[in-house]
């Protein structure tokens, strides 16, 4: 596994009970995944160098995050070594102008959009999309992450601005209408190279500035919407000849304002193709977690059954509290409650950082989001 | 962590979780745990220098077995480690003869038994208490294991060359009254050194020829038995001032036997204080596995819930087949059915060696246990 973090990790942890040693091929050796690991091997994800050494030793190369740059994936493949996902794939996923212009010539209900290539551009489509009543959200094609490379442009001032900051920076961007959110929703699916594929019950993602805070499980919607979000899901796999679990994101447009930018109520967001937050409730609330279909897809294996075992799961994150704070110190208080699942991933606590999450299972899901936000905060140095 | 056996590395995977790196001390860098985990150390967990040295980088000392010698516990202890089961607690578990005398001078119900210090003694409580009608049984006083160090003696000529053999090799033993079985239990116990205790549900075990086969969780005994199973492991977790968790094996005496040997239809058959066999149905089947209880338990953290998960779980072993099978080469095919959780221990394969276990969890017991049954029966080269 291509990356050290805390995905690594928790796949780390489901390679175990497989008979499995994964390897991880980590920037540091306190990395998540690197302080638990038997094999690591530290160096950079983003070298050439560093990833050959590491592609030599294993039989399937797989990755923890989507950064590794494409023309090094493309080299490896070059090389002979098996990718999955492949390298086409993480390509895609690198790049959001891309997802739009090909999931939108699938069909799939992508919000209106435009490439961005000159400041006119930017001004021209919050002319025909947004400004007054709405804002704009401008993108970066490549390297965003949890809320960051995302700007939401309010007028042709704050268009301006973000132009000439970026131009400055070299980064490239696309512009998308600004979409009324209902709810917000994440798709999980597993794919084997032979076709086998399954699809996670969606579940409900609470954002904060960007950043997911809540999963809850299963997503509160109607049956249809059910069965059209998990099959968006399906249909994205296969269009892109998906291997291992992606995470789609959607949103739920609000019921009184559909008419703007889409056809239905879904909207599709971004993909992430790899083991994703929006699936962490898996490990408990699950027959197979995710972590364990991401292993077994990737060797080709029959998938596990994706069923909840639970009626209801959710996961809340921890993420650093002020200075000072450490969940592991917090850690004997928040497992008071009994039912509390915690996992903590080995990382130095500082304010914002996804340090682990918690969560619980139940027959009541208010009643289990209450205990895991209650947990959560006690490890964030709230309770 | 003493020890680098399957126990180590199921819990090694639960202190994942909570953000801690269990050491392991393991005789060979191939050991099951040692395999998986980030901090081993090789060397005996016979020899008293290799304790020290491992001890010295442990703020708690837990065991993988019970057969580290007493005399090297108590020395770790007077300098000052902190042992969790403790050292006086891992003697009594280590010696047969201790544990029948001192659980039965409790009041709990033990066999009729005897100590050995001769042939005549062990004759004498074979005429007593078992021939010509009944077998009695010898068992070692120490160092038994998957029904190693434990025989059926039918009659005197037997017992004499059984006597002839142990003398021979400086074996010693205690005899006991054959329990007529109707069924074996486990109850499996867990405290933490402030004295909150929890029991786990009680579960049937198959054995073949002294090994443990299956796993049936709950058992299905009226629920007065259930209670006596429970109360019973409390009481003996307390008496001997457990830390960490005990598995309690007991006999349900048949009904139209009572009359022989114990006033009710529990016998206590032994102890082991560690996770055990009987558990691992724990990691999918309650809501709290044995193992990270275990972890939670000897750094006296509260304990987790250790409800089921399901209406039924059933655990089968995998044991190593005929020469030439290994599990590992039939996994794909094992999950060929998706709502089976294969554990493999990473252990080279060996005729009869427990090499791994299959859980699965169901509404319907018999239903779950044909499934786990398949799926070992396919690891196992049967199937």
């Amino acid at each position: 596994m291509v990356g050290g973090g805390q995905l690594a990790r928790m796949t780390y942890q489901a390679a175990i009970a497989l008979g499995l040693t994964v390897r991880v091929l980590s920037d540091r050796a306190d990395d998540s995944a690197a302080r638990v690991g038997a094999e690591v091997e530290i160096g950079s994800p983003d070298e050439i160098e560093a990833l050959r050494r590491f592609a030599a030793g294993c039989d399937v190369l797989t990755f923890d995050h989507e950064l590794v740059p494409p023309q090094h994936l493309a080299a490896l493949r070059d090389a002979g070594h098996t990718l999955y996902p492949g390298a086409d794939t993480m390509a895609l996923a690198q790049n959001k102008r891309r997802q739009r212009q090909e999931l939108g010539a699938l069909g799939l209900p992508v919000p209106a959009f435009s490439t961005v290539s000159s400041e006119s551009d930017l001004l021209s489509f919050g002319e025909a999309h947004g400004w007054p009543a709405r804002p704009v959200v401008a993108k970066a094609v490549r390297g965003g992450y949890d809320g960051r490379g995302v700007w939401l442009l309010e007028d042709v001032p704050a268009a301006q601005r973000l132009w000439a900051e970026v131009t400055a920076r070299g980064v490239e961007l696309i512009v998308e209408a600004w979409v009324p959110i209902e709810k917000e929703l994440a798709a999980l699916v597993v794919r084997r190279p032979s076709g086998e594929t399954a699809v996670y019950p969606s579940v409900e993602t609470v954002q904060v500035a960007g950043i997911c805070r809540e999963v809850l499980a299963p997503a509160s919607i109607p049956p249809d919407l059910a069965d059209e979000t998990c099959g968006l899901a399906r249909r994205i796999a296969e269009a892109i000849g998906l291997v291992g679990v992606m995470a789609v994101e959607l949103f739920v447009v609000r019921e009184d304002e559909q008419a703007t930018g889409s056809s239905g109520r879904l909207v599709l967001n971004e993909l992430a193709t790899r083991p994703h937050n929006s699936g962490h409730f898996s490990i408990e609330g699950c027959v197979t977690s995710q972590f364990e279909n991401h292993v077994r897809a990737v060797l080709d294996w029959p998938l596990g059954d994706v069923s909840l075992a639970a009626p209801a799961a959710v996961m809340v994150n921890v993420l650093g509290g002020p200075p000072g704070n450490d969940p592991q110190a917090e850690l004997a208080r928040a497992l008071a409650d009994p039912v509390v699942k915690v996992h903590l991933y080995g990382k130095d606590a500082r304010p914002g950082r996804k340090l682990g999450h918690v969560t619980v299972l139940g027959q009541d899901l208010e009643d289990a989001r209450a205990r895991a936000r209650r947990a959560a905060a006690i490890l964030m140095g709230e309770g």
